[in-house]
C-alpha cells in the first residue's frame, strides 16, 4: 500500500464497503459521541468520516490529535446506516473504521480556526495565511480562480491565440501609473521597471510578425492601496491581433468572455448577444461609461419640460445656460413620498443640494402627479413627463440638473440607488456590454488644454483627416471597454500604426515628436519599418473572478496577497537591504530625519 | 470581404483556383522575371507567391513596394504550371495575380535584412528585434517554444495539476543567489524582492491543503551574465505534491517530461524508461552528475592494476594515499597514436600534465597494448585492463589518477571529448535520466566547515536518526535531478517538512532555530501548524527549449532578451530615475566619483 494514502478524502463510496483503506489528511473537526470519536478527516479534495471505536487499536491515537493535525489512518469502510447518511458530503454514503491513526505532523494550539470559518482579523489571516487557505470558502475561491484562468488559456488556444510571455523586468514607460523600479546592479545609478501592462510588448509582437498574441500577464503599478486594489502585482488577460478593425475584436473576443461566465455563472444568465453602447449613450442614459445593466432604469433628458416652467431653480439654470440639461430617472414602483423623501436625504449625504421628484398615484380613478415639483409644474407637464418616461400610478421620477459633464456621475449614481432600493436590479445575471466610441481628447480643465483621453496609442476614427480637420474634442476613438455589472472588466482598442499619424495626435496635445521618440522608441522605431494594423484588449482577471465567485474583496481571491498597508505579513517583507546589498546597487537610503526635514 | 484578408498567406490552395482572395502581410521579397514582378508575400502563417503583370492595375504598387512593407493584396488564384510548383511551400501549387495593391505601411531602408536571415551583430538584432523576430528561424524558434509551454500545461491539467501563480513582488530569502531588490515606496527604506523561484511559496502552498500545484513560474536571479544565462529572468516549470515519497514524484514526472520531448523531438529517439542513477555512480561511471547519456562510455575505476606497477607516477600516487585512484575512459574505434596523442594534447591545453593512454593494436593475430603506459605496465597489467573494459584491437584507453573529488570532472570532460572526437555520441537523440540520492551535505573546504550541499529544505534520507547518528557527509538527501543529453533539465526533492528535523539539520551546519526563524520564517512557522508530506520539483523550460529546437543561445527562445551586457536595446533600458522618483523612494543614487573611491 502507499505510504500516506490508497484514496483521496473525497473517493470513496458505498462500492468500497468492506475495503481496507488508507486516507491521511488535515484533523477538520474531532466529536465525541458517547464514546465513539468522530473524526472529519480532510485533504484538498474532500472530508471523509474516520471513526475510532474504544476497542479500536487507533482509539489512544484518536484521542490525541486535535484540530488541524495531519495524520495517516488506515481503516475499513463501512457503509452508513440510512439515518445516518450525509448527503451534503461526496463520501457521506460511508464512514472509515480506523485501525491505525499515524500522526504525520503535530499542530500548535491555532491561532485561527480553519473549522467553521469564524470572522478573524485580517492581519491574523494574512500572517498566517496557510491556515486561512485551509478554510473552505477560500479555498474554493482559489481552486475556482485557477479554473477561470485555466478555461481563459483553453478557450484563446481553441481559437487560434498563442500564448507568449512578455518580459517582467523592462523599462519604464510613463503610461500612467507609476512604475515599481528595480535598481540595476551591473548599471549603477539606473533602474529596470517592472511592467504596468504589456501594451508595448504587445504591439512590437504585432510588428514582428506574429499574429493572434495573449497572455496571463502580471502586471505592476506603484499605486496607493484601495479597497478594490491589492498594492503590487495584478493579472490580467492581454490580448493583440495583427490585420483587424474593431468589428474583429469584438466578434472574437465577445463570445470567450461571455461562454467564459456561462461556464462559471452555475446557472444564472448572461447576456447572450452584448449590446454595444455608444461611449455618449452610456453617459446620457446610465450617468456613466460602466453602466450596470441588471438595472433596467434608462434615464431621459426633460430639458425641455422644466424650460419656462413655473420650477424657478431648474427654469432659471436653463435660462442661463443652453448647455444646461435636465435629466429624468425613472423609478418604477418608487411611487410612494417615504421612498422620495429617502432618496431625497441620500442625496444630501452625497454632498447635493436635494433631488428633485414626482410620483404618481391613482386618485379618483385618475393617475395623478404628487410632490412639490408636480405642483410647481403643473398637471399638464406633469402628465407629459409621466408618458413620456413610460411612468404609472405607483411609480416616481427623480430628477437632475445642471451641466451633465458635472452631474451625470451622481445621476448614474442615483439611477443604481433608486435600482437597488427598489430591487429592480436582478443580482443573480451578469449583464455584459460594450460601450464604444469613446473620446480621443479630453479638456484637461487645470491644465486648460487638450489631452488624450484614454490611451495615445489608440487609432482616432477619421485617421489623418480627422486629427487635422475636425474639433479635436469631437474625435473618437476605435476603443471600446467591456463591462458587466458595473464593472469596466476589459479595455481595448484598434492601435495608431501610422507614425505620422501618432506624431499628429500628439502634436495635438502639445507633444513633439522627440516626446514620442523618447517615451515610446522602440514601438515608434518599429512602425517605421512595416507595421500590420493591429488591435486588442486586455481584461482584469481579478475582476472577473470577483464576479464570478461574488467576492467583494480583492484578497478573498488572491493566495497570498499584501495588506493593505504593501506589507507582505507572511514573509516579513519588505525590509532592510544590508549594507552590502545596498553598495553593489551604489544606492544609499536617505537617512529618516532627513527625509522628514 | 473583410478590409484586410479573405485568407491567411499560408491557406491558398489548388481548390481555391479563380477565386478573388484578398491576403495582407510583409514583403517577403520581390523579383522580376522578365517583366513579371514575383512578390513572396509572408505573414505570420505561411508565405503565398504574388505575381504582377505589366498589364494589371496592380503593377506600378508592386514596382514601388519594398522589403517588409506590409501591404493587401486582391487578386486572382491561379494554379501553377506543373514546372513552376514549389512542393516546398504549403501554397506552391498556386499562386495569386494581383489586381490591387494597397500599401499598409511602408518601411525605411532595413538596418537588419530578414529575408535570407545573414548574420547579423547581435546588439543590432536586439535593438531591431521587431526585424530579427519576423526571421524565419527565430520566428519559428519563438512559436516552438509556446507551443512546449502550452503542452507542458495541457500535460500537467491532465494528471491534475492544478496552475497557481505565486507572488513576484514578495520578499527577500537568503536562499543562494543574488535577489533584484524593488524599493518599496510606502515603507522608505525598505525593499521587496523578486523571487528567485517560488520554492517557500509551493511549500506554502502544500502547507496550505492543496495538492498538485504547478506553475509556469518567472524566477529572477541577479547574477553576473555569461553564456548559457541570460539578464534577468528566466521560466521555470515549478511542481509540488502532497502525501508523496521519492517515488511518486519520479512516477508522476517521467512520463510527462519524457512525452513532452517525444511530442516535439521530431521522431528523434527519447528514452523510454528512465535509468535512475545514484549521484555516486553518475560521478564514477560519468565524472558528472550531468552525465551526456547519449554518449555510450562508462568508466572504471582500474586502481588495482597501477599499484605497485611499473609506472611509477601512478602507483607512487597510490601507495602515497589511499584514497588515490585511477579511473579508465574506455575509447572504442580510438586506438590510434595520432587520436590519443590528440587527446593528450587536449588534455594539456586543459591545464592538465597529459592524459595516459594505451592502445591496442592487432600483431601477428594477437591483440597487443601500445603506448608508454602499456609499456611501463607490462603486458599482463595491460591485457587484464583490456580484458576489464572489454576492448580490442582498434581500440584506446585513458587514465585519470589522483583524488577523485579533484579530478571527476576532468575525467568527465575526457570522456565527453572522446565520445564526440570519436563520434561515439548519437546527437540525434534525447537521452534522459535520474540523478538521485545526491549527498545531503558537503564539506567546505574554505570554511573548515559541512555545508548543505544543495536545498536545505530537503528530507535527509534516514530522518532524525541519521542526523543524530550517521556521519553528515555519509547522509544522503532524497533529492534528484533530472538530465538530458549532459544537462540538469530538473531539479527536486522530498521537503523537510518536520520543524525539528529542520532545526537538527541546520544546527548541523552551524546554524541555530533563530537562523531559520529568520530566514524562512513563513515556512517554519507554517510547519508548526501541520504540514504534510511533500516535495516536487523545477524543470527549467528556456534550456528544454534549446534543447528541443536545437538552440546554442538562449536569445534564439527568447522573444525579448537583454543583452550580455544586462541592457534592453529596443526599449532603452536600465535608464535613470527621475529626482522626484528618487524622491518618493526615499533613495538616493550615490555619485559615480564617490562609488569609485
Amino acid at each position: 500500500m502507499h505510504r500516506y494514502r490508497s484514496h483521496t478524502c473525497a473517493a470513496l463510496r458505498k462500492a468500497d464497503e468492506n475495503e481496507t483503506v488508507r486516507l491521511s489528511g488535515w484533523v477538520h473537526r474531532v466529536r465525541d459521541h458517547g464514546g465513539l470519536l468522530f473524526i472529519d478527516l480532510r485533504d484538498h479534495y474532500g472530508i471523509t468520516q474516520v471513526v475510532a471505536d474504544p476497542d479500536s487499536p487507533a482509539f489512544p491515537a484518536a484521542e490525541k490529535v486535535r484540530g488541524e493535525w495531519v495524520v495517516r489512518i488506515d481503516g475499513r469502510v463501512k457503509v452508513r446506516t440510512s439515518e445516518t447518511v450525509n448527503p451534503n458530503m461526496e463520501t457521506g454514503d460511508i464512514e472509515v473504521y480506523a485501525e491505525e491513526i499515524e500522526t504525520l505532523s503535530a499542530a500548535k494550539e491555532l491561532p485561527l480556526p480553519v473549522f467553521g470559518e469564524p470572522d478573524y482579523p485580517e492581519d491574523l489571516r494574512l500572517r498566517y495565511r496557510f491556515l486561512d487557505l485551509r478554510r473552505e470558502t477560500l479555498h474554493a475561491n482559489i481552486v475556482r480562480r485557477t479554473q477561470v484562468i485555466a478555461a481563459i488559456r483553453r478557450r484563446m488556444g481553441e481559437i487560434g491565440f498563442t500564448e507568449f510571455s512578455t518580459p517582467i523586468l523592462t523599462t519604464s514607460s510613463p503610461e500612467g501609473a507609476r512604475d515599481f523600479l528595480v535598481p540595476s546592479r551591473i548599471h549603477q545609478g539606473k533602474f529596470y521597471a517592472l511592467p504596468q501592462a504589456p501594451q508595448q510588448y504587445k504591439q512590437l509582437i504585432m510588428a514582428s510578425g506574429f499574429d493572434r498574441y495573449f497572455q496571463i500577464a502580471p502586471c505592476f503599478r506603484d499605486e496607493d492601496p484601495r479597497a478594490d486594489r491589492l498594492p503590487g502585482e495584478f493579472y490580467q488577460l492581454d490580448l493583440e491581433m495583427s490585420f483587424v478593425e474593431q468589428e474583429d475584436v469584438l466578434a472574437t473576443m465577445e463570445p470567450v468572455v461571455r461562454d467564459l461566465f456561462t461556464e462559471f455563472a452555475e446557472g444564472r444568465p448572461v447576456t447572450e448577444t452584448l449590446p454595444r453602447i455608444p461611449y455618449a449613450e452610456a453617459i446620457r442614459k446610465y450617468g456613466t461609461d460602466k453602466p450596470d445593466l441588471r438595472n433596467p432604469i434608462e434615464m431621459q433628458a426633460v430639458t425641455e419640460h422644466f424650460a419656462g416652467s413655473g420650477f424657478k431653480v431648474f427654469a432659471g439654470m436653463i435660462e442661463r445656460d443652453p448647455k444646461v440639461e435636465v435629466w429624468a430617472i425613472p423609478a418604477k414602483t418608487g411611487g410612494s413620498r417615504a421612498f422620495c423623501d429617502r432618496m431625497n436625504s441620500w442625496a444630501q449625504g452625497e454632498g447635493q443640494p436635494g433631488l428633485g421628484y414626482i410620483f404618481w398615484r391613482e386618485e379618483d380613478g385618475a393617475v395623478t402627479g404628487a410632490g412639490p415639483l408636480a405642483k410647481n409644474i403643473g398637471p399638464e407637464r406633469t402628465e407629459t413627463i409621466r408618458t413620456q418616461m413610460d411612468l404609472e400610478a405607483g411609480d416616481a421620477c427623480f430628477f437632475v440638473a445642471g451641466l451633465p459633464a458635472k452631474f451625470h456621475e451622481f445621476a448614474g449614481d442615483a439611477r443604481d440607488r433608486v435600482g437597488s432600493e427598489l430591487e429592480l436590479t436582478d443580482h443573480e445575471r451578469f449583464a455584459l456590454a460594450w460601450i464604444v466610441d469613446f473620446p480621443f481628447f479630453e479638456w484637461n480643465d487645470d491644465e486648460k488644454k487638450v489631452d488624450f483621453a484614454h490611451n495615445p496609442f489608440s487609432m482616432p476614427q477619421g485617421g489623418i483627416e480627422a486629427l487635422e480637420g475636425e474639433e479635436p474634442l469631437g474625435i473618437k476613438a476605435f476603443q471600446y471597454d467591456m463591462v458587466c455589472n458595473g464593472y469596466e472588466i476589459a479595455s481595448g482598442g484598434i492601435r495608431n500604426h501610422i507614425p505620422e499619424l501618432m506624431v499628429k495626435a500628439f502634436g495635438t496635445v502639445g507633444l513633439d515628436e522627440t516626446v514620442v521618440e523618447e517615451r515610446f522608441g522602440g514601438l515608434y522605431r518599429a512602425f517605421q519599418y512595416g507595421a500590420p494594423p493591429h488591435g486588442g484588449m486586455a481584461a482584469g482577471i481579478d475582476r472577473i473572478v470577483m464576479l464570478l465567485v461574488g467576492a467583494r474583496n480583492l484578497r478573498e481571491i488572491t493566495m497570498f496577497p499584501m495588506n493593505q498597508q504593501a506589507q507582505d505579513l507572511l514573509m516579513g517583507g519588505p525590509n532592510e537591504a544590508s549594507v552590502a546589498q545596498l553598495a553593489e546597487l551604489g544606492l544609499r537610503v536617505i537617512p529618516k530625519a532627513k527625509r522628514e526635514d
